[in-house]
Protein backbone atom coordinates (compact mmCIF):
# COMPACT_ATOMS: atom_id res chain seq x y z
CA UNK A 1 0.00 0.00 0.00
CA UNK A 2 1.20 3.59 -1.24
CA UNK A 3 2.32 5.29 2.06
CA UNK A 4 1.88 9.11 1.93
CA UNK A 5 4.06 12.45 3.24
CA UNK A 6 2.57 15.28 4.67
CA UNK A 7 3.62 18.69 5.13
CA UNK A 8 1.47 20.52 7.03
CA UNK A 9 0.73 22.39 9.85
CA UNK A 10 -2.12 21.32 12.49
CA UNK A 11 -4.02 24.79 12.35
CA UNK A 12 -4.07 25.33 8.76
CA UNK A 13 -7.40 25.10 7.03
CA UNK A 14 -6.02 24.27 3.89
CA UNK A 15 -3.77 21.26 5.71
CA UNK A 16 -7.25 20.16 7.37
CA UNK A 17 -9.04 19.46 3.87
CA UNK A 18 -5.62 17.29 2.85
CA UNK A 19 -5.75 15.29 6.11
CA UNK A 20 -9.52 14.69 6.14
CA UNK A 21 -9.62 13.60 2.17
CA UNK A 22 -6.60 11.11 2.67
CA UNK A 23 -8.48 9.73 5.85
CA UNK A 24 -11.95 9.60 4.02
CA UNK A 25 -9.44 7.43 1.16
CA UNK A 26 -8.07 5.59 3.89
CA UNK A 27 -4.34 6.30 3.06
CA UNK A 28 -1.72 6.08 5.69
CA UNK A 29 0.52 9.34 5.83
CA UNK A 30 4.01 10.13 7.29
CA UNK A 31 2.96 13.80 9.46
CA UNK A 32 5.33 16.01 8.96
CA UNK A 33 4.83 19.78 10.46
CA UNK A 34 6.13 22.93 10.21
CA UNK A 35 5.41 25.98 12.62
CA UNK A 36 3.81 28.74 10.15
CA UNK A 37 4.84 31.61 12.37
CA UNK A 38 8.16 30.74 12.89
CA UNK A 39 8.39 30.42 9.59
CA UNK A 40 9.85 27.01 8.96
CA UNK A 41 7.65 26.35 5.80
CA UNK A 42 10.18 28.98 4.16
CA UNK A 43 13.31 26.62 5.14
CA UNK A 44 15.09 25.52 1.53
CA UNK A 45 13.99 21.97 2.18
CA UNK A 46 10.83 22.76 2.13
CA UNK A 47 11.15 25.04 -1.29
CA UNK A 48 12.74 22.42 -2.65
CA UNK A 49 9.22 19.82 -2.29
CA UNK A 50 6.95 23.15 -2.79
CA UNK A 51 8.62 26.22 -4.43
CA UNK A 52 5.73 28.60 -3.30
CA UNK A 53 6.77 27.36 0.54
CA UNK A 54 3.30 26.84 1.01
CA UNK A 55 1.39 24.01 3.29
CA UNK A 56 0.12 21.73 2.49
CA UNK A 57 2.40 19.51 0.38
CA UNK A 58 1.77 15.98 -0.35
CA UNK A 59 4.85 13.71 -1.13
CA UNK A 60 3.58 10.72 -3.70
CA UNK A 61 5.18 7.91 -5.53
CA UNK A 62 5.42 10.67 -8.76
CA UNK A 63 6.94 13.48 -6.87
CA UNK A 64 5.63 15.97 -4.39
CA UNK A 65 2.53 18.27 -5.18
CA UNK A 66 1.22 21.61 -3.61
CA UNK A 67 -2.32 23.17 -3.56
CA UNK A 68 -5.23 21.65 -1.63
CA UNK A 69 -7.70 21.04 -3.89
CA UNK A 70 -5.27 19.87 -6.88
CA UNK A 71 -4.09 17.43 -4.01
CA UNK A 72 -7.71 16.06 -3.93
CA UNK A 73 -8.72 16.52 -6.91
CA UNK A 74 -5.74 13.65 -7.67
CA UNK A 75 -6.48 11.86 -5.17
CA UNK A 76 -9.61 11.20 -5.87
CA UNK A 77 -8.84 10.68 -9.72
CA UNK A 78 -5.87 7.91 -8.80
CA UNK A 79 -8.09 5.93 -5.30
CA UNK A 80 -11.76 6.56 -6.49
CA UNK A 81 -13.31 5.33 -3.91
CA UNK A 82 -15.09 6.70 -1.73
CA UNK A 83 -15.69 9.41 -4.48
CA UNK A 84 -15.12 13.09 -3.33
CA UNK A 85 -17.21 14.96 -6.23
CA UNK A 86 -20.48 13.81 -7.69
CA UNK A 87 -20.29 11.67 -11.01
CA UNK A 88 -22.42 13.84 -13.05
CA UNK A 89 -20.64 17.26 -14.75
CA UNK A 90 -23.52 19.06 -13.20
CA UNK A 91 -23.02 17.71 -9.72
CA UNK A 92 -19.67 18.23 -10.04
CA UNK A 93 -19.65 21.81 -11.14
CA UNK A 94 -22.22 22.72 -8.06
CA UNK A 95 -19.89 20.82 -5.51
CA UNK A 96 -16.66 22.81 -7.25
CA UNK A 97 -18.52 26.20 -7.50
CA UNK A 98 -19.32 25.67 -3.18
CA UNK A 99 -16.04 24.44 -2.67
CA UNK A 100 -14.62 27.31 -4.26
CA UNK A 101 -16.39 29.72 -2.78
CA UNK A 102 -14.88 29.02 0.39
CA UNK A 103 -11.20 27.99 -0.80
CA UNK A 104 -11.17 31.20 -3.24
CA UNK A 105 -13.09 34.21 -1.87
CA UNK A 106 -12.36 33.22 1.73
CA UNK A 107 -9.37 31.51 3.03
CA UNK A 108 -6.81 33.37 0.36
CA UNK A 109 -7.83 36.53 2.02
CA UNK A 110 -7.54 35.39 5.38
CA UNK A 111 -4.53 33.51 5.21
CA UNK A 112 -1.49 34.14 7.96
CA UNK A 113 0.77 35.87 5.50
CA UNK A 114 -2.12 38.41 4.30
CA UNK A 115 -3.31 38.90 7.86
CA UNK A 116 0.61 39.81 8.99
CA UNK A 117 1.33 41.93 5.64
CA UNK A 118 -2.28 43.81 6.75
CA UNK A 119 -0.05 44.22 9.75
CA UNK A 120 3.27 44.97 8.43
CA UNK A 121 1.64 47.54 5.77
CA UNK A 122 -0.77 49.57 6.97
CA UNK A 123 -0.54 49.11 10.96
CA UNK A 124 -3.51 46.46 11.41
CA UNK A 125 -4.52 46.48 14.57
CA UNK A 126 -5.66 42.70 15.87
CA UNK A 127 -9.19 44.22 16.22
CA UNK A 128 -8.74 45.01 12.77
CA UNK A 129 -7.15 42.02 11.34
CA UNK A 130 -10.13 40.40 13.19
CA UNK A 131 -12.47 42.23 11.52
CA UNK A 132 -11.01 41.71 8.76
CA UNK A 133 -11.22 38.25 9.06
CA UNK A 134 -14.64 38.15 9.82
CA UNK A 135 -15.74 40.60 7.05
CA UNK A 136 -14.69 38.12 4.44
CA UNK A 137 -16.35 34.99 6.17
CA UNK A 138 -19.48 37.08 6.39
CA UNK A 139 -19.53 37.98 2.70
CA UNK A 140 -19.10 34.36 1.45
CA UNK A 141 -20.95 32.58 3.99
CA UNK A 142 -24.49 34.45 3.75
CA UNK A 143 -24.86 33.88 0.41
CA UNK A 144 -23.34 30.05 0.74
CA UNK A 145 -26.44 29.97 3.62
CA UNK A 146 -28.78 30.89 1.19
CA UNK A 147 -27.71 28.34 -1.25
CA UNK A 148 -27.23 25.26 1.16
CA UNK A 149 -30.72 25.98 2.64
CA UNK A 150 -32.82 26.42 -0.51
CA UNK A 151 -31.18 24.26 -2.89
CA UNK A 152 -32.43 20.81 -3.33
CA UNK A 153 -29.36 19.16 -3.87
CA UNK A 154 -27.91 19.53 -0.80
CA UNK A 155 -28.36 16.72 1.95
CA UNK A 156 -27.21 15.84 4.90
CA UNK A 157 -23.49 17.03 3.78
CA UNK A 158 -23.10 20.12 0.91
CA UNK A 159 -24.14 17.66 -1.75
CA UNK A 160 -25.88 14.98 -1.09
CA UNK A 161 -25.39 12.21 1.65
CA UNK A 162 -22.06 11.67 1.77
CA UNK A 163 -19.10 13.71 2.36
CA UNK A 164 -17.09 15.36 -0.27
CA UNK A 165 -15.09 18.26 -1.57
CA UNK A 166 -17.01 21.05 -0.85
CA UNK A 167 -17.60 19.62 2.52
CA UNK A 168 -13.83 19.10 3.50
CA UNK A 169 -13.83 23.34 2.27
CA UNK A 170 -16.58 24.10 4.40
CA UNK A 171 -15.68 22.40 7.74
CA UNK A 172 -12.05 23.33 7.40
CA UNK A 173 -13.28 27.14 7.37
CA UNK A 174 -15.69 26.63 10.07
CA UNK A 175 -12.85 25.15 12.40
CA UNK A 176 -10.92 28.41 11.79
CA UNK A 177 -13.55 30.49 12.28
CA UNK A 178 -13.86 29.32 15.58
CA UNK A 179 -10.72 31.42 16.47
CA UNK A 180 -12.69 34.95 15.58
CA UNK A 181 -15.60 35.06 17.56
CA UNK A 182 -17.94 34.50 14.78
CA UNK A 183 -21.29 33.37 15.71
CA UNK A 184 -22.16 29.83 13.62
CA UNK A 185 -25.73 30.26 14.74
CA UNK A 186 -25.92 32.80 12.00
CA UNK A 187 -25.50 30.15 9.38
CA UNK A 188 -27.82 27.55 10.64
CA UNK A 189 -27.47 24.87 7.69
CA UNK A 190 -23.35 25.47 7.48
CA UNK A 191 -23.44 24.42 11.58
CA UNK A 192 -25.72 21.24 10.80
CA UNK A 193 -23.00 20.11 7.38
CA UNK A 194 -20.34 21.22 10.39
CA UNK A 195 -21.31 19.09 12.81
CA UNK A 196 -22.31 16.39 9.98
CA UNK A 197 -18.87 16.55 8.83
CA UNK A 198 -17.21 16.36 12.71
CA UNK A 199 -18.99 13.39 13.24
CA UNK A 200 -17.26 11.49 10.76
CA UNK A 201 -14.09 10.12 11.62
CA UNK A 202 -11.87 11.17 8.97
CA UNK A 203 -12.83 14.83 9.52
CA UNK A 204 -12.36 14.06 13.32
CA UNK A 205 -8.97 12.45 13.21
CA UNK A 206 -8.05 15.44 10.70
CA UNK A 207 -9.01 18.04 13.58
CA UNK A 208 -6.17 20.73 14.42
CA UNK A 209 -6.34 19.71 18.44
CA UNK A 210 -5.79 16.34 17.02
CA UNK A 211 -2.55 16.42 15.59
CA UNK A 212 0.79 15.64 17.11
CA UNK A 213 2.19 19.82 16.60
CA UNK A 214 -1.25 20.83 17.94
CA UNK A 215 -0.27 23.70 20.33
CA UNK B 1 -25.77 24.14 -30.94
CA UNK B 2 -26.15 25.47 -27.33
CA UNK B 3 -25.55 28.71 -26.85
CA UNK B 4 -24.71 30.35 -23.78
CA UNK B 5 -24.63 33.98 -21.91
CA UNK B 6 -21.78 35.04 -20.01
CA UNK B 7 -22.35 37.56 -17.05
CA UNK B 8 -18.80 39.34 -16.55
CA UNK B 9 -16.90 42.91 -17.09
CA UNK B 10 -14.01 43.71 -19.95
CA UNK B 11 -11.65 43.82 -17.16
CA UNK B 12 -12.00 40.77 -14.92
CA UNK B 13 -9.24 38.39 -15.12
CA UNK B 14 -11.56 35.54 -13.97
CA UNK B 15 -13.72 36.87 -17.07
CA UNK B 16 -11.23 36.52 -19.12
CA UNK B 17 -10.41 32.84 -18.11
CA UNK B 18 -13.87 31.96 -19.18
CA UNK B 19 -14.42 33.88 -22.07
CA UNK B 20 -10.67 32.21 -23.33
CA UNK B 21 -12.23 28.75 -22.85
CA UNK B 22 -15.55 29.04 -24.23
CA UNK B 23 -13.25 30.61 -27.03
CA UNK B 24 -11.33 27.50 -27.15
CA UNK B 25 -14.69 25.00 -26.97
CA UNK B 26 -15.84 26.84 -30.06
CA UNK B 27 -18.84 28.11 -27.76
CA UNK B 28 -20.71 30.93 -28.70
CA UNK B 29 -22.08 33.01 -26.08
CA UNK B 30 -23.99 36.81 -25.53
CA UNK B 31 -21.88 38.59 -23.57
CA UNK B 32 -23.90 40.65 -20.31
CA UNK B 33 -21.34 43.21 -18.68
CA UNK B 34 -21.54 44.37 -15.11
CA UNK B 35 -19.91 47.65 -14.28
CA UNK B 36 -18.33 46.32 -10.99
CA UNK B 37 -16.77 49.87 -9.85
CA UNK B 38 -20.64 50.99 -10.30
CA UNK B 39 -21.76 47.88 -8.16
CA UNK B 40 -23.85 46.51 -10.82
CA UNK B 41 -22.97 43.11 -9.95
CA UNK B 42 -24.89 43.44 -6.71
CA UNK B 43 -28.10 43.98 -8.39
CA UNK B 44 -30.83 41.80 -7.37
CA UNK B 45 -31.08 40.28 -11.23
CA UNK B 46 -27.21 39.35 -11.30
CA UNK B 47 -27.86 38.16 -7.09
CA UNK B 48 -30.57 36.05 -8.37
CA UNK B 49 -28.21 34.08 -10.89
CA UNK B 50 -25.04 33.99 -8.42
CA UNK B 51 -25.98 34.94 -4.65
CA UNK B 52 -22.07 35.91 -4.21
CA UNK B 53 -22.63 38.25 -6.61
CA UNK B 54 -19.31 38.28 -8.40
CA UNK B 55 -18.55 38.10 -11.71
CA UNK B 56 -18.26 35.46 -14.05
CA UNK B 57 -21.73 33.67 -13.92
CA UNK B 58 -22.39 31.26 -17.07
CA UNK B 59 -26.16 30.99 -17.83
CA UNK B 60 -25.76 27.15 -19.05
CA UNK B 61 -29.11 24.86 -20.41
CA UNK B 62 -28.84 23.14 -16.88
CA UNK B 63 -28.33 26.58 -15.33
CA UNK B 64 -26.51 29.31 -13.82
CA UNK B 65 -23.07 28.71 -12.84
CA UNK B 66 -20.60 30.77 -10.70
CA UNK B 67 -16.44 30.46 -10.08
CA UNK B 68 -14.49 30.48 -13.26
CA UNK B 69 -12.36 27.27 -12.43
CA UNK B 70 -15.50 25.27 -11.55
CA UNK B 71 -17.16 26.59 -15.17
CA UNK B 72 -13.69 26.14 -17.03
CA UNK B 73 -13.51 21.95 -15.41
CA UNK B 74 -17.41 21.40 -16.39
CA UNK B 75 -16.90 22.89 -19.84
CA UNK B 76 -14.04 20.31 -20.07
CA UNK B 77 -15.87 17.48 -18.88
CA UNK B 78 -19.20 18.81 -21.31
CA UNK B 79 -17.33 19.39 -24.12
CA UNK B 80 -14.21 17.23 -24.44
CA UNK B 81 -12.60 19.28 -27.07
CA UNK B 82 -9.86 20.79 -27.09
CA UNK B 83 -8.88 19.15 -24.10
CA UNK B 84 -7.48 21.79 -21.26
CA UNK B 85 -6.45 19.33 -18.52
CA UNK B 86 -4.09 16.41 -19.75
CA UNK B 87 -5.43 12.88 -19.69
CA UNK B 88 -3.06 11.72 -17.40
CA UNK B 89 -3.68 12.38 -13.32
CA UNK B 90 -0.43 13.77 -12.88
CA UNK B 91 -0.47 15.89 -15.66
CA UNK B 92 -3.53 17.15 -14.34
CA UNK B 93 -2.55 17.33 -11.28
CA UNK B 94 0.38 19.74 -12.30
CA UNK B 95 -1.87 21.97 -14.66
CA UNK B 96 -4.03 22.38 -11.32
CA UNK B 97 -1.29 23.20 -9.34
CA UNK B 98 0.03 25.52 -11.47
CA UNK B 99 -3.86 27.56 -12.33
CA UNK B 100 -4.51 27.38 -8.71
CA UNK B 101 -1.27 28.98 -7.40
CA UNK B 102 -2.25 32.22 -9.57
CA UNK B 103 -6.04 31.75 -9.06
CA UNK B 104 -5.88 31.23 -5.27
CA UNK B 105 -2.90 32.73 -4.08
CA UNK B 106 -2.76 35.97 -6.24
CA UNK B 107 -6.32 37.05 -7.30
CA UNK B 108 -8.60 36.93 -4.36
CA UNK B 109 -6.34 38.96 -2.70
CA UNK B 110 -5.32 41.27 -5.69
CA UNK B 111 -9.66 41.63 -6.28
CA UNK B 112 -11.19 45.07 -6.68
CA UNK B 113 -13.22 44.32 -3.74
CA UNK B 114 -10.33 43.47 -1.64
CA UNK B 115 -8.36 46.16 -2.84
CA UNK B 116 -11.25 48.78 -1.85
CA UNK B 117 -11.41 47.33 1.56
CA UNK B 118 -8.54 48.25 2.01
CA UNK B 119 -8.76 51.87 1.51
CA UNK B 120 -12.03 51.94 3.13
CA UNK B 121 -10.61 49.81 6.85
CA UNK B 122 -6.98 51.02 6.71
CA UNK B 123 -6.80 53.91 4.72
CA UNK B 124 -4.30 52.68 2.25
CA UNK B 125 -3.65 55.20 -0.48
CA UNK B 126 -3.26 54.69 -4.25
CA UNK B 127 0.40 53.64 -3.75
CA UNK B 128 -0.11 51.68 -1.10
CA UNK B 129 -2.82 49.75 -3.26
CA UNK B 130 -0.64 49.28 -5.85
CA UNK B 131 2.52 47.75 -3.63
CA UNK B 132 0.27 45.27 -2.12
CA UNK B 133 -1.08 44.24 -5.25
CA UNK B 134 2.70 43.89 -6.71
CA UNK B 135 4.10 42.02 -3.41
CA UNK B 136 1.28 39.08 -3.89
CA UNK B 137 2.11 38.99 -7.73
CA UNK B 138 5.93 39.04 -7.31
CA UNK B 139 5.39 36.43 -3.79
CA UNK B 140 4.04 33.66 -6.49
CA UNK B 141 5.61 34.60 -10.09
CA UNK B 142 8.57 34.26 -9.09
CA UNK B 143 8.35 29.91 -7.75
CA UNK B 144 6.16 29.76 -10.63
CA UNK B 145 8.96 31.16 -12.78
CA UNK B 146 11.16 28.60 -11.38
CA UNK B 147 8.86 25.58 -12.04
CA UNK B 148 7.79 26.78 -15.32
CA UNK B 149 11.46 27.46 -16.59
CA UNK B 150 12.71 24.00 -14.68
CA UNK B 151 10.05 21.23 -15.16
CA UNK B 152 10.50 19.08 -18.42
CA UNK B 153 6.73 19.23 -18.70
CA UNK B 154 6.79 23.07 -19.84
CA UNK B 155 6.61 23.28 -23.84
CA UNK B 156 5.12 26.40 -25.81
CA UNK B 157 2.49 26.92 -23.28
CA UNK B 158 2.69 25.66 -19.05
CA UNK B 159 2.24 21.87 -20.15
CA UNK B 160 3.26 21.00 -23.07
CA UNK B 161 2.43 22.76 -26.76
CA UNK B 162 -1.36 23.11 -26.17
CA UNK B 163 -2.87 25.93 -23.92
CA UNK B 164 -4.80 24.64 -21.22
CA UNK B 165 -6.39 25.36 -17.53
CA UNK B 166 -3.19 26.89 -16.13
CA UNK B 167 -2.42 29.12 -19.75
CA UNK B 168 -6.37 30.75 -19.07
CA UNK B 169 -5.48 31.65 -15.56
CA UNK B 170 -1.80 32.41 -16.02
CA UNK B 171 -2.67 35.08 -19.05
CA UNK B 172 -5.14 36.24 -17.53
CA UNK B 173 -3.07 37.62 -14.65
CA UNK B 174 -0.25 38.95 -16.72
CA UNK B 175 -3.05 41.03 -18.47
CA UNK B 176 -4.06 42.73 -15.13
CA UNK B 177 -0.65 43.52 -14.05
CA UNK B 178 -0.23 45.83 -16.84
CA UNK B 179 -2.58 48.14 -14.23
CA UNK B 180 0.35 48.02 -12.05
CA UNK B 181 3.48 48.65 -13.17
CA UNK B 182 5.55 45.45 -13.11
CA UNK B 183 8.06 44.30 -15.28
CA UNK B 184 7.29 41.70 -17.32
CA UNK B 185 11.14 41.14 -18.30
CA UNK B 186 11.44 39.63 -14.21
CA UNK B 187 9.58 36.22 -15.59
CA UNK B 188 10.79 35.18 -19.00
CA UNK B 189 9.06 32.21 -19.33
CA UNK B 190 6.32 33.59 -17.72
CA UNK B 191 6.81 36.02 -20.63
CA UNK B 192 7.09 34.13 -23.15
CA UNK B 193 3.92 31.55 -22.27
CA UNK B 194 1.73 34.85 -22.17
CA UNK B 195 3.15 35.93 -25.65
CA UNK B 196 2.17 32.06 -27.29
CA UNK B 197 -1.10 33.22 -25.43
CA UNK B 198 -2.29 35.94 -26.94
CA UNK B 199 -1.23 34.58 -30.34
CA UNK B 200 -3.80 32.43 -30.19
CA UNK B 201 -7.37 33.89 -31.35
CA UNK B 202 -9.16 32.76 -28.96
CA UNK B 203 -7.44 34.83 -25.76
CA UNK B 204 -7.00 37.69 -28.22
CA UNK B 205 -10.49 37.77 -28.80
CA UNK B 206 -11.39 37.33 -25.15
CA UNK B 207 -8.64 40.48 -23.89
CA UNK B 208 -10.24 43.35 -22.21
CA UNK B 209 -9.53 45.56 -25.03
CA UNK B 210 -11.46 43.59 -27.36
CA UNK B 211 -14.66 43.49 -25.14
CA UNK B 212 -17.92 45.73 -26.02
CA UNK B 213 -17.81 47.18 -22.70
CA UNK B 214 -14.11 48.13 -22.69
CA UNK B 215 -13.20 51.67 -21.53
Amino acid sequence: MTRYRLHNFFRSSTSFRVRAALNLKGCAYDYVSYALRAGEHRAPEHLRLNPQGLVPTLETPDGPLGQSLAIIEWLDETIPEPPLLPADPWGRARVRSLAHAVALDIHPINNLRVLRHLETEFGATEDGIAGWFRHWVVETFDPLEARLSSERETGRFCHGDAPGLADLCLAGQVLNNRRFDLDPGRWPTIARIHAACMAVPAFADAAPENQPDAE
